[in-house]
């Protein structure tokens, strides 16, 4: 029924019943999920989250997608997770790549899928969109990311490359992976007037909430996202 | 079991497999949902959306939230939707608001859920996020929104105020209810050397896509999304 086909999913932010209604229903069909971890026994939290539903009979396959800046070693894991999808998926059960929130926003997903489009061109692939980091850490902060007219700019980059022009055209930033950048954080948000909200392991065990950035420098979780947002009386000034 | 609460459920972009597992379990849970609509008698595509998980016994609410920039006009609105709520959630057993995608992103919970804060601060409100139209466009058209260190903007206004210093220091921009800017968009893309492709009616019958922004000047579905991207041998420049 899903021979010859490969799903990339997204598994949403953390907590596993934001994966989707479909999400759930492949990784209950397919004969193979694979999760790429950073390093050689490392856990993968996309698996951690896609757990619940998947089936005992169901192959685990955690290829080792590394955190390096090496276009070459990127290009071979790549290439190399790619492989095993396919391979997986002319055994004729359907292989499943699960991913963290949506596959298609600094997901792995798009580099691999394009290698699979290049080794296997005859193998169906399907993505699969997930619930965003970013949209439960609003929920969980009560705030949101942007109404009306109002811009939102998504920055997972160094906050001191953002340049004042871009972001006096944009009254909301959201800042990713933002756990290194507490300090200046809190400076961008005090020079620009913006109120800011910092939270982490959104949906999972530990998830914390600040409004005090500055009481979170030096914390180290990966996944920390700040919500900074132009107050709402300011808003169509600098448009 | 869910006396005095108030959901606020993202039902994602159109294709009812895309509500969370946990958006569908409120629904089957709560006595009501309210559904805003644009005009008395109008039909709620979120209602449509989510319908397949409302159970026969529960109550259909659509109160009307016009589309107007009166301010005093969508002041009252808000605050009869969030009456509405209220009263459903005093009488014991839970309402929920669906919204299109994510409730946090250009919805009027953000607004609703306000105004329930200051007519009835007891009543508890949980927002549950929901995939957004732009990851559902960017997995039909296998495209991603941003991988990487890209920023991504999301703009929802006109085209032409979007000032080039701005686009300049974002590759990737997803223009939102563009159906009305296709030929300053084509021009966009053209003049910034920007790939773009155009969604329509992500995940619903009628469901199109096309790479040929000018083919579609003239036509008006309001859930047309614009994904603009700077080719990849191009990136880095600019930043």
């Amino acid at each position: 029924m899903n021979a010859g086909i490969v799903y990339g999913v997204g598994v949403g932010p953390g907590d596993p019943s934001l994966l989707t209604v479909r999400a759930a229903e492949i990784l209950r069909l397919v004969d193979a999920v694979v999760a790429p971890v950073a390093a050689e026994g490392r856990r993968s939290l996309a698996l951690e989250i896609a757990r619940p539903y998947i089936t005992p009979g169901c192959r685990l396959i955690t290829p080792v997608l590394p955190m390096t800046e090496d276009s070459e070693v990127l290009t071979d894991s790549w290439r190399n997770a790619a492989e095993l999808l396919a391979g997986e998926a002319r055994a004729g059960g359907g292989a499943a790549f699960v991913t963290l929130g949506d596959p298609m926003l600094y997901s792995t997903w798009g580099y691999v899928a394009g290698a699979l489009m290049s080794i296997a061109p005859e193998i169906r692939r399907e993505t699969v969109p997930g619930v965003m980091a970013m949209a439960a850490c609003a929920a969980s902060a009560g705030v949101p990311l942007a109404q009306g007219r109002e811009p939102l700019l998504i920055w997972p980059d160094e906050p001191s490359i953002l340049q004042r022009t871009a972001l006096s055209t944009v009254p909301n930033v959201v800042f990713m992976k933002a756990a290194r950048h507490m300090e200046q954080l809190a400076e961008l948000a005090e020079d620009s007037g913006r109120t800011a909200v910092a939270v982490r392991s959104v949906g999972r065990p530990g998830e914390a909430l600040t409004h005090d950035l500055l009481s979170w420098v030096g914390q180290t979780d990966y996944f920390t996202t700040v919500l900074m947002r132009r107050p709402v009386e300011q808003e169509g000034e600098g448009r």
